[in-house]
């Protein structure tokens, strides 16, 4: 035991301040690297948004086309702002109620700083900032893209891609200006110690998941109760085309690309960026405990790797630009070159970084690279799983000869199939990661180097989010082309985007299921620094300040400088404790109930649709002859409201189940669920993502002529397919993403709370 | 550390020798029990297999009735003969491999018991005869069961319920015979030590195991492969009734039910059976190494508990009978009858057994009757979700209104929450069972009632897989009874049964998963004394006879007595060690590729099967018209080659993964491995078998008149899911069971070859 607990501190009865004794105390007082580095990470979140905002303004000059094509991006656009009012609406009432939660905990009950609740309500403010800016910019950009497709590719890309970049720097910059400014307010002008700074931080984090949890999951049920809707009665029953303006719901479909796949993904995508980095910081502080004089670097070395980030994006999308001229597959090298170029250069600046700022730590700039080179091996992998160039989704789409049903087993087998090269490379970045940093002597600095990882695969964020971003943009202004009615080359030109967006979108999914899992890991570790602050918390409460863990007694010194080996054998985190196990067997039921829920919210709302739309073809005369317009806004209105109430379910259990785990399995409990969680929800959602995709793919690929091509009996089971597939891709299989790191971070936010009550909890339980 | 470690053995240079001092010793020498107890176990075996003989007599001396009769019963035998004489050709093959790597193991390199090669092999050669005789039971039985019919409903089913009973009694007879005689040999015999006895024993599972996986697998691929090939071209293309003569592939898939729900589903259990006390009485040595005068009570408790489950059983299968006249609800009522009092009187006898054999802990009651209670509640909610009187699955049938593809969705989703229940009954059922046994004070003790719980829910296993395997019988004796161009009533009868055998495979489907969870988390903590004994083994090798484990140095008396807390903390077994995430995501990511591959075997043998049915129908003349008989060797052939082919990879894979990451991430990698594989094999497992078996009752649900019935549209979708179904139910989720099973045994098997080498491998990667 002696190993494990450094040098006790003189005075152990004092406990607070005690705390800042074992630190490196605040920035001010630190002083050991130079602060003009430092600066790279608030000029680069500055940075980001000037871009964004350059960007923005030259989307809004170019021409927004016809009068026509103004009407319908103004429906849109009109539809996704009632869209992103209810849902603030919904959200700001949660989060008031979650708020005031957190006074309780913080206040009241004294298990948190009371810098909590503040920094949660920022962290959920910025997210949801980011989706209105990233919804606003994509809702104007769509006609625009479509008026630039009239004259040229090469001009649609430009409109397209550059709003995308909107969402992507928007996204890393205003994420990054708030982890830096609240570390300058806590750490600089609040004077806490760096441990207080970093894990009040992590708490930021929890805000940003609740936000991203309610778009994605409300995005998922928007965007498939409209698409079913407008698929199932106007393309089959009523027999119109897709995006036909007779259509009720081709308006809220629109909607619904936007709500979905720009602002669900942005806010998905925020909170890995953010979660990763605060995650980081927090195991910094673990790490380098021994090295006062750079362990501050250790904290704001991720922050100024993703401020370096953005800046080597912001470069890689000014070279993204092709010949007037272009065709699909030099477009396609166009993006690739600009993603390529921010990739290395990161590769390279992080080299100096951690050379300068962590002086014989070097092996760590191996965990960032080997982080960069797992998204990209995952978004190949995807690729290969999903494209129709690629033999395995050609064979789902040969088993259409044989019927839907063969279709959706060899669908459901390839996405299982598929699961093996994502969780092969996150294993083998994990271990690598961890061994970089020195793990194996040093488990506290291979977690921080896991923690890099995560933040170098999101480093270029600022780029790969625009490509991904600007395929829904592009999939809009074919909408909008054909609702205007507009020459049938513009229509492919979009097309040819939208298909180019497709690819690109392999590599956004990569990165945002490998991001989460690595995350997830990164705060797995860090739940424990919040434990260990909890157990300060509650020592300080009681009347010898003593730390009790089960029937072990701990001065306060021996917790505040125990290493993480400590707590696992302490509180007995194994796997043959049967909280720990039940733990986990309850984390991965959680992937799988999550996911239904989340399926049977579609259907319900789904059915609704329908029923709406039927109304309105029978109840509105001249809508078919084209005369009457329908009314969009009621279908809209109907995923709206179908999408706030089907999310409230699956959302509530998300966040409950980590509390009352902690309440009643204590701190093994909640390790067990989140690794559970972890391990099921990142195989399910790449199973589902891949199985989704590639039904999508397989369905375009029979529409190509082949197996009897359109219309066709194959084309049916194909459809089918695709059907089954949406919910899949759409809905369930990124909302395991958030599911993932909002419980653990509910768990890092009640840490404080399941450390004091889970004893009472437990006795009352008989099972202490 | 101190108090981990038991008082050091005087002498540790003396390494094998120091073993026994820290042992009760064997039984010879203990005597502290009453052996006349101890011969419950032996005689309930030997019960259960005179019993089986009398069943079997009994059903063979009934007529087998017309010559038509007679001639499709002899098909289905020699077709079920053929193929369980190819399987075990190749499984002999691959046992000798096997036996040979383990004598490789034991005696070149030392890192095992020279007896764990007969142990494999004894397991594995009665696992395969269970089959054997269960198959040749259910093959005499059908026709004889479709003769019955033709008197009374009530005759039918005491023909087929008695034959199932002989698989159910054969199953456990054999299973416990080949245990108690080990347990002589080994123990009384030869003189090893308990310790010794049981870890050696436990490799005897290991045969069992892959015996099991051929069977499940094998079988598995084998009945969808003949199901599909008569269903696509008979059914659908040449349009002519289900078991019609004339379908070449109506033989094959008759064969296949035997093949895949007897002898599988037999060999599943027997494996579960067998496992499931193994493991107890390993945890129960190390639980009661504080109480010497019990230990051996502790080991033999469960073997007793057993052998009274099974005299209680026989007791029971004699209480199923009814009126000559009832109605399926009496014949229903008098099976549950017979299961209700083998269930009463087990949870009685072995409150007596405990008393008795372990004075002082009576708690440990608690843990066997909450293992059978939530045997029975897993097997309710089963029931609930996929039977047709409840709502979850007609509302999947509901579905059928708007296509396959809301089917398909719906399912997925029902199988998915379906997962709930079973998580928490399991949850609930190990956290008590633990705390029943005291296991907060005394984690061994806790995970010894762990174990206990999985006895106690498969005590009763002679009744109900009697209950399960009856249904097979019935179906076949439909098949029969169709093929013999009976008169309609007796199909009427049979097809009652088979509905019934429906609804209680529901709980012998709870069983199997229930019981094969419950093993696996048993197997789980036994491991760790697999552990134990390789470290001392590879110790006895050295020049210092001393044991490292990372840079720690112990005394081999050290390692003999302490206590699984120090394993865990030594080996770092805990939720922050990147060896262990990576293992449990792995582990995950296995039982996904597994459904995959087998999912994928069955589409390639399907297809095969379905091209030699349309050359049979093209190349022979006069088939359609019934005056040629089709060539049904032909297909038994390609169903059982394809089976063989198929299973392989799954296979290979299941058996190299644990010993693979053990190699390369050492023991903590292994526990990881073995948790992810069990948290998501389980939960994906019920999903599976619970959407399957929803499916295929909303089908018939359809069929039964609802929502258009038969022929219409909707059934056209309901047929959609259930063809989707049928592989994840018959094929991939009960597979998972023996995937999850063979992986904890094959790592307990090769325990001492990982404790020798892993080391040496983790050196040469750089991972230590």
């Amino acid at each position: 035991m002696q190993k494990r607990i450094g040098t006790a501190c003189i005075g152990a009865a004092a406990v607070i301040p005690c705390l800042a004794a074992a630190e490196t105390g605040s920035a001010a007082a630190a002083g050991a690297a130079p602060p003009v580095i430092w600066l790279i990470a608030p000029l680069g979140a500055i940075a980001a948004l000037i871009f964004a905002w350059r960007f923005y303004r030259s989307m809004k000059r170019s021409s927004e086309g016809t009068d026509r094509m103004r009407e319908i991006a103004s429906y849109v656009r009109t539809g996704a702002r009632a869209y992103l009012t209810q849902q603030y609406k919904v959200v700001s009432v949660c989060f008031v109620v979650a708020a005031l939660f957190f006074v309780l905990l913080s206040f009241v009950l004294k298990v948190q700083s009371r810098w909590v609740p503040f920094a949660f309500l920022t962290g959920g403010f910025f997210s949801g900032l980011c989706g209105f800016i990233g919804m606003k910019t994509a809702t104007h950009a769509s006609a625009r893209t479509a008026n630039a497709a009239r004259q040229s590719l090469n001009g649609a890309l430009q409109v397209a891609f550059r709003s995308g970049a909107v969402m992507g720097l928007v996204v890393v910059g205003l994420g990054l200006l708030d982890i830096c400014i609240w570390f300058h307010v806590l750490n600089a002008v609040m004077g806490l110690t760096l441990v207080e700074t970093t894990v009040t931080m992590l708490c930021f984090g929890m805000g940003a998941s609740t936000q991203a949890l309610f778009a994605r999951v409300g995005g998922g049920i928007f965007t498939k109760a409209a698409d079913v809707g407008a698929d199932l009665v106007g393309k089959i029953e009523a027999g119109i085309p897709e995006d036909d303006p007779r259509n009720p719901a081709a308006i809220a479909d629109n909607v619904g690309d936007n709500v979905g796949d720009v602002a669900g993904m942005g806010a998905d995508l925020y909170e890995s960026y953010c979660g990763s980095i605060l995650a980081t910081a927090a195991l910094g502080v673990a790490a380098f405990a021994a090295e006062p004089a750079i362990r501050i670097n250790s904290v704001v070395l991720p922050m100024i790797i993703a401020g370096a980030g953005i800046f080597l994006s912001i470069l890689g999308i000014f070279f993204v630009r092709s010949g007037e001229r272009a065709t699909q597959r030099e477009l396609l090298r166009a993006l690739d070159r600009g993603i390529n170029l921010s990739t290395i250069g990161i590769a390279v600046v992080s080299l100096l970084l951690v050379r300068w700022l962590l002086p014989g730590h070097a092996g760590i700039w191996g965990s960032i690279v080997i982080g960069l080179a797992a998204g990209w091996l995952i978004g190949k992998s995807t690729e290969y799983f999903t494209s129709q160039d690629h033999s395995p989704t050609r064979f789902v789409a040969a088993q259409s000869v044989t019927g839907s049903a063969t279709v959706i087993i060899e669908g459901m087998a390839l996405g299982m199939l598929s699961t093996m090269p994502p969780v092969v490379t996150i294993s083998v970045a994990t271990l690598f990661a961890f061994v970089f940093a020195g793990g194996f002597s040093h488990p506290e600095m291979g977690l921080y180097g896991v923690g890099l990882a995560a933040v170098g695969m999101l480093s270029t964020l600022g780029i790969t989010l625009a490509t991904d971003a600007y395929g829904p943009i592009a999939d809009n202004a074919g909408g909008n082309a054909e609702m205007s009615g507009l020459e049938p080359h513009v229509r492919e030109r979009t097309d040819a985007l939208d298909s180019l967006g497709n690819t690109t979108a392999a590599t956004g999914k990569g990165f945002a299921i490998g991001s989460a899992a690595l995350t997830a890991l990164a705060l797995l570790a860090a739940y424990i620094e919040e434990v260990r602050i909890g157990l300060v918390r509650v020592a300080a409460q009681t009347a010898d300040g003593l730390v009790r863990i089960g029937e072990k007694t701990f001065r306060v010194a021996e917790i505040q400088t125990a290493d993480l080996a400590f707590f696992m054998d302490t509180f007995e985190i194994n796997l043959i404790n049967p909280k720990v196990l039940v733990g986990m067997l309850l984390g991965s039921m959680m992937a799988f109930v999550f996911c239904a829920l989340s399926m049977k919210a579609v259907g319900r709302a789904a059915r609704r649709m329908v029923e709406e739309v039927r109304r309105q073809f029978k109840e509105i005369p001249g809508i078919m002859e084209g005369k009457t317009p329908p009314d969009y806004a009621a279908c809209v209105d109907i995923s709206t409201r179908g999408a706030q109430r089907e999310m409230m379910p699956p959302s509530l259990g998300a966040i409950l189940v980590p509390i009352l785990v902690g309440l009643t399995l204590g701190v093994p409990g909640v390790m067990g669920l989140l690794a559970g969680a972890l391990a099921t929800g990142f195989v399910l959602a790449v199973m589902m993502a891949n199985a989704g995709g590639s039904w999508d793919n397989a369905k375009k690929y029979i529409e190509g002529g082949h197996h009897g091509g359109k219309g066709s009996a194959s084309h049916k089971a194909g459809v089918v397919g695709d059907t089954v597939g949406d919910p899949f891709k759409d809905t369930a299989g990124p909302s395991l993403n958030i599911l993932i790191k909002l419980m653990s971070m509910v768990s890092v936010v009640v840490a404080g709370l399941v450390v004091k009550y889970a004893p009472v909890v437990g006795a009352f339980l008989h099972m202490r």
